[in-house]
């Protein structure tokens, strides 16, 4: 079932300006025994999105209602909702009332190797460069042009994922994921105020990881600075965190940092999970 | 009518990546009594955007039967093509086999008072910068986030464009026009190799406005440099040029180079509206 302004459907108007101009945001949420993980979490982000793009926000109470609608028939599943600036408008120009469509849609849950989590991906850099652009850095929107021709770079099975510089030639994340490195025991990030996308677990990791012995440092980095590090990982709300074991031509092992990681996610779900929904 | 895959819908598949992730193409190309004007120009911009995003590009032949079903019912109109990537795929992942979805509408012309062709328009500068992406850049592709963005800067219907920066800080082109300006007799417009669309009238006018004693030279230009022209003019296929009488605080007057540039559009429109479609 696909709910679209809460009616059962599997398609959209063609005058929706999500298809005509990719005007609108996103999320992809877990589900987990039937919880969307992070919920509240996930709102937050979307009505952040929606200020800063102008898009009327449906409300919490709307989307927690459908998305329950969706989610109370499954178990492990990925929720997606779509929110866009709906009809109108001429051209580029919103229209005066803007009545945001909403689409909540259920998918399968990936399954992935218990490897990836345990030991590690192997990723590689891809060639196409990440847009600087203030205006839309950290919004999980619909334009995901960059993504989608960079993670067409390859097709090797074995490689699972693909690093991103921006166009100044620093290191800013994965096709789908946030990146961090460990260095002394410190974990590094690439701030999103340029390009990138402020990931879900990207957010849980800066605000509590310190108190787990690793505090966050963003900063901007270059490819020598990331190869130089103890440990790679990356992260995003489906595969939740997994260490880095190979970037192009180098190796890396599985270390305390991204464990620790992992751990403290772990007990963040438990802990949170009861509370929403 | 609205053609989709060559049937009468009104609607497209959810999981259409051009709704998903703004993952195709368009064009906006004018109708004049029945004919597409400029229609060759706009495949084969079609087709360069299909071959730089790797997306199959459905062929000419087809595209103008079904663009012919269309307007054979009109007289003055515009015609919208959107191409995308179709459905399927994991993700950013593109499909192995790419189904590209093609998308023929009808809409009515714009009917503009004829002093903005005449004696000009009122602009201002936006304040939402342009992505720098040389991947991108000139592609008339879907992801339009920057452009809703700032035409939603101003509501006053007596400014009729916005004139748009880039990350640099150098002047690249209105929110939906070219821009192009005259000092001393040379036109000048941006290069359009990191962000920006590469028009077809701008492709005229590079094209052929040598010829008429006015070459054009691309560079990269700041405000003030542009403050400082002795006329300004935008461009697109619908509207054809428009000379500006005002950017901001500054007044212009139309000058001998929109004049001549107005003439050798009508000259070229009717010299090869014949050759096509």
């Amino acid at each position: 079932m696909i709910l679209v302004n809460g009616s059962d459907k599997d398609h959209i108007e063609l005058s929706d300006r999500g298809f005509q101009y990719g005007d609108g945001l996103f999320e992809t949420i877990a589900v987990r025994n039937g919880k969307p993980v992070c919920f509240d979490r996930h709102l937050v982000r979307l009505k952040d999105g929606c200020d800063r793009l102008y898009i009327p926000f449906p409300g919490a109470e709307l989307l927690t209602l459908e998305a329950r609608q969706l989610v109370q028939q499954t178990t492990d599943s990925v929720l997606k909702i779509i929110l866009t600036r709906g009809s109108g408008g001429r051209g580029y120009r919103q229209p005066n009332t803007i009545k945001t469509t909403r689409v909540l849609s259920l998918h399968p849950f990936p399954e992935y190797p218990s490897n990836y989590k345990e030991t590690g991906i192997v990723t590689r850099f891809c060639n196409t460069r990440l847009g600087i652009n203030p205006d839309l850095a950290g919004i999980k929107h619909l334009n995901r042009l960059e993504q989608v021709i960079a993670r067409a770079e390859w097709s090797d099975p074995a490689i699972q994922e693909g690093i991103m510089l921006d166009n100044n030639g620093y290191v800013i994340e994965g096709t789908m994921t946030n990146l961090f490195y460990v260095k002394n025991n410190t974990v590094y990030t690439s701030p999103i105020d340029l390009s990138g996308i402020a990931g879900i677990i990207r957010g849980i990791i800066m605000q509590m990881s310190s108190s787990y012995g690793y505090p966050v440092i963003e900063h901007n980095f270059t490819k020598e600075q990331l190869l130089s590090a103890d440990e790679l990982f990356l992260t995003n709300s489906i595969i939740g965190i997994w260490p880095v074991k190979q970037l192009d031509n180098m190796f890396f092992e599985k270390g305390l940092g991204a464990q620790t990681m992992q751990a403290m996610l772990t007990q963040f779900y438990n802990e949170t999970i009861k509370d929403v929904f």
